[in-house]
């Protein structure tokens, strides 16, 4: 079997000072991974594929079910194909069961049996509605100022160098609040929290949210959840961030950096 | 009350071509909060101590749990202290249930009550001995050479910028195997399971982990249960990581760069 692909083309729009035109960007394929044991499902992550044997494997070692190589009997992909992304690992449960179960309460746990990307987004469109198209937009020169004005107010990654960080601004660019967290999902929820414990609900369908690093489908799925269009990344998005972001009519560009920007989705909201 | 503080001071020990000396490098800070709503633990998550009501408030948004700030009554923390790292957020929850158990399923979820970062450290002394101090050494250079080695390899991350890499290296500086993933936590599990899968159990404890970003305390946990007893990543680490490395006599570098490094634990196992 072909080994898949860990990046694939993505149709995007790419802006300049004095240019703006159609292009191919490789993106990091994300895709859900169930790992079960012994046909139990253990754990759900979001991974590139490939290797996926050993990704199952050495989950097992890191979360201390097993101690080496002998203690597994088998690895392999469980229904019709890879992209229905389960791996069963064969392991002796016997002396293993407290192993186990503590790594089960602490992974996440589907209640589904199988999951793909597919099935991922059609959860998601259970819960999040497609947005306004036409709510708002933002002038591109505004896009490409933002990360320097979330630069200025980054007190603690200035000091260590070891944290993530997430602004809100509105339409006109202007800086709503930032917040800095060791983890990025935790720097998204807290500059939401902090403009939901202030009541500012009317805003949020009104904003841009930037996150330092990369864009993956989870930070893009804290924004549709919180009814914010429009994703800026100062790095790149994964395939199913994108994948997203176009399916509820977001928007999402990638390394906003200089003059230039990436528009991997929803490109009617930037003018200019 | 005084906000608790995102950075702490360690003392480490900074290694140049020419040059050698401690000082005190600002790190950042992470813990464990439990998130509660209405007294019930829904998650845990590793994050930077500060704004933990937001955190705590955004979190039951972007998961869908409440829609506006209205919908939540209240937010305090448990305990004591701040320093328990407990969140609760009073919401009316009749027609929530579903929202909440899905997030509930979603996230870790601690079985003790109340945590903190020594709890969590406490509770991987059940799981991990410490590491023989004597049993392993690496030459200053070999370390400042590793980066460089990685990077040749990085053939995903070259083509996306969008990925992050683990690799083992033997003690004499040799790549073992290099793994890339859109999560830092997998690309470490596949490398580690690459090795289990091909029986090289042995060579663990005489091998060095090479993280492309920053060293998370999951991240030296991860090697901690694998044996894995040197820790290098080419950015910063958070200060959880230090402690862990620390208590179980591991060595953990960080910031490796061009020809300096900063030592944060286990100094010992670096010759010249």
């Amino acid at each position: 079997m072909r080994p898949r692909p860990a990046s694939i083309p993505y149709p995007i729009e790419r802006l300049g000072i004095d240019s703006r035109g159609a292009d191919e960007d490789p993106v990091t394929v994300e895709e859900p991974l169930e790992i079960r044991i012994n046909g139990e499902a253990i754990a759900v992550t979001m991974r590139t594929p490939g290797n996926d044997e050993e990704l199952a494997a050495g989950f097992c070692l890191t979360e201390g079910i097993v101690c080496d190589g002998d203690d597994i009997a088998g690895v392999a992909f469980c229904g019709d194909s890879e992209e229905d992304n389960v791996v069963d690992v064969e392991v002796d449960d016997r002396d293993r069961r407290n192993a186990i179960e503590r790594s089960r309460r602490a992974s996440y746990v589907s209640s589904s049996c199988g999951i793909c990307g597919k099935q991922t987004l059609d959860r998601i469109d259970q819960i999040v509605e497609r947005f306004d198209p036409g709510a708002m937009s933002v002038e591109y020169r505004k896009v490409l100022a933002l990360p320097a004005k979330m630069r200025r107010r980054q007190t603690v990654f200035s000091r260590t160098g070891g944290l993530h960080s997430a602004a809100l601004f509105d339409r006109d660019g202007k800086l709503l609040g930032l917040r800095e967290d060791v983890g990025r999902h935790n720097a998204v929820d807290k500059i939401v929290g902090s403009r939901l414990l202030q009541h500012f609900d009317d805003h949020r369908e009104q904003s841009i949210l930037l996150v330092s690093g990369r864009a993956s489908f989870e930070i893009v799925q804290k924004a549709a959840v919180a009814r914010i269009p429009f994703v800026a990344a100062v790095s790149a998005p994964s395939s199913l961030a994108i994948d997203l972001a176009r399916r509820l009519g977001m928007t999402l560009v990638g390394f906003v950096r200089g003059s230039r920007l990436n528009v991997y989705a929803g490109e009617h909201r930037i003018e200019g």
